[in-house]
């Protein structure tokens, strides 16, 4: 792996400008609970409402000049479609967003509002990534991948920077893990940063590929998963499962009832909004199976994007 | 008036162990949104979810020793009422809560979680008023008003305080106003410390009695209030009323919906959980009502205690 340290504090110091510094919020309810010292890295309050702004503003702020001005294209209908146009409308320059013609109106307005060219596709993967090849030829944009991308990953990984500054005394740090961005960026950070600190990954158990990739030793695909975690349905990718291998200690599964009460219980405790992917790394502390108690945890929550008219516990 | 700065600024040494020093927070739409440079001051993720923790803490540890012995009383169905069982909790002595026997159960429940010793009554003003007086003859327990105490408002105004000591630079501070307390003790502090600080009280539209007490220079009760705001409820107090008198502005008034709107603007694009009452002071610069376009303006956030199974805006 050519990605190091240096390449996240690189990172820190590029997006420093863009980026909020997301404040630590401890709940002494929910320490109780779980029964461990727990500092939530809140990165729901982050740009876009999410961690995913690091990384794109990381890719974006990398491109040379020329490069910048044919603007940047990518297929998300998720926090990476947001993030990418906001961090493009910051450097002044186009973001072209492939989302599949059924995504939700919400997520269609979010993109538009920061700035994004919206082109809509059917709901394939062969027809978004058709549409966005398109686009790459047409503009020469670059195409910034929401997770296998180095400047990606660098980039999630100040949060742990961050967090690791603020609170130099953790003894772990959770992280949810989707297509493995945040998790891997925050593995390489903190295992540099501290020898022998606990780096654990938190994924649902109805999508829970990255925790048999681990045993496999190789990427076992995501296939039809359902969980409220709508994050974290994507596969690993080739650059993010070999961080994850190295550096990540576990892979915890979580049951969907456990994020929901523990999503349930920060709302109302911590009175933050995070969103279900964020409270399934609470999940795993929730369930207390990462021997965690007694311990300094660090967790990062990942985001706050929810509906407010169909909350989860609503059914 | 007897109450100064110098009893707020002791009673922030006071309870500076107990309290928690929230959080400033800033959310740039918002600001957009509103034309001001707003400050929010996280009082909803104080103790407790408000506030009231500040002045009930303050209120509790102000007891010598043999007074605090014999408990505190009050009688309350709202923040106040966990505020000062918690507040009692931590100083280990005894909290009686008169409660009318159709307060909600989570209201029930809070106060006994933090140990409480609730005494059921009639709904009525008289048979609180009795079932107080009942126990402060038996326990000899000290009566803690929920704000026409000086105690109290000394330690409601220790947000205040903080909030100038981060943001010593502000142009004006807006509280909303129920029976006084906040708004008084933020003025008091505020305006000693800063010349010519605006501080300006916000208040529903449909429970309007502090603006017309204003009006009328004298205390004109609440008859009747229909507000989703359900902590601005009160007729302000004889200790409340002459300090805003003095030294608050204005109040200005706001209609339901903007407090709705404003409230689930700040869910959204802030991810934090704020009360209607915490989002009556946001509605009055969502109705640009206040002349503090291109201003800085501090806004404490009352508190964050909702019921998540029935938010306002899902009717």
């Amino acid at each position: 792996m050519s990605l190091s340290l240096a390449d996240v504090r690189q990172a820190a110091t590029r997006i420093q400008p863009y980026v909020h510094r997301t404040p630590i919020l401890t709940n002494s309810s929910f320490n109780q609970k779980v029964g461990a010292e727990v500092f939530l890295k809140c990165e729901n309050f982050q740009k876009v409402g999410a961690f995913k702004f690091r990384g794109a503003s990381n890719a974006v702020w990398s491109l040379s000049d020329e490069e910048a001005a044919r603007g940047v294209a990518t297929h998300s209908s998720g926090n990476h479609a947001q993030a990418l146009a906001l961090a493009a409308h910051m450097r002044g320059v186009a973001a072209y967003i492939v989302m599949p013609n059924n995504a939700p109106q919400v997520k269609k307005n979010a993109v538009a509002a920061y700035g994004g060219q919206i082109t809509f596709c059917e709901p394939t993967l062969e027809a978004r990534e058709n549409a966005l090849e398109r686009i790459r030829r047409a503009t020469g944009a670059s195409v910034i991948h929401p997770y296998n991308d180095e400047r990606v990953i660098a980039g999630q990984g100040t949060a742990a920077l961050e967090l690791l500054e603020d609170r130099p005394d953790l003894d772990a740090i959770i992280a949810p893990v989707g297509g493995g961005g945040l998790i891997s960026g925050t593995a390489l950070a903190a295992t540099e940063i501290k020898r022998g600190i606990r780096v654990i990954a938190a994924e649902p158990q109805m999508a829970d590929d990255a925790y048999r990739s681990m045993q496999a030793g190789e990427i076992v695909p995501s296939l039809n998963p359902k969980t409220v975690a709508d994050g974290l349905l994507t596969s690993l990718g080739s650059l993010t499962f070999p961080i994850i291998q190295e550096r990540v200690e576990r892979v915890i599964t979580v049951r969907e009832e456990s994020i929901l009460e523990a999503m349930r219980f920060i709302w109302e405790r911590a009175k933050i909004v995070v969103e279900p992917s964020a409270a399934t790394a609470l999940a795993a502390l929730w369930e207390k199976k990462a021997d965690l108690e007694e311990s300094r945890v660090g967790v990062i929550l990942s985001g706050g994007n929810v509906d407010l008219d169909k909350l989860p516990w609503q059914v």
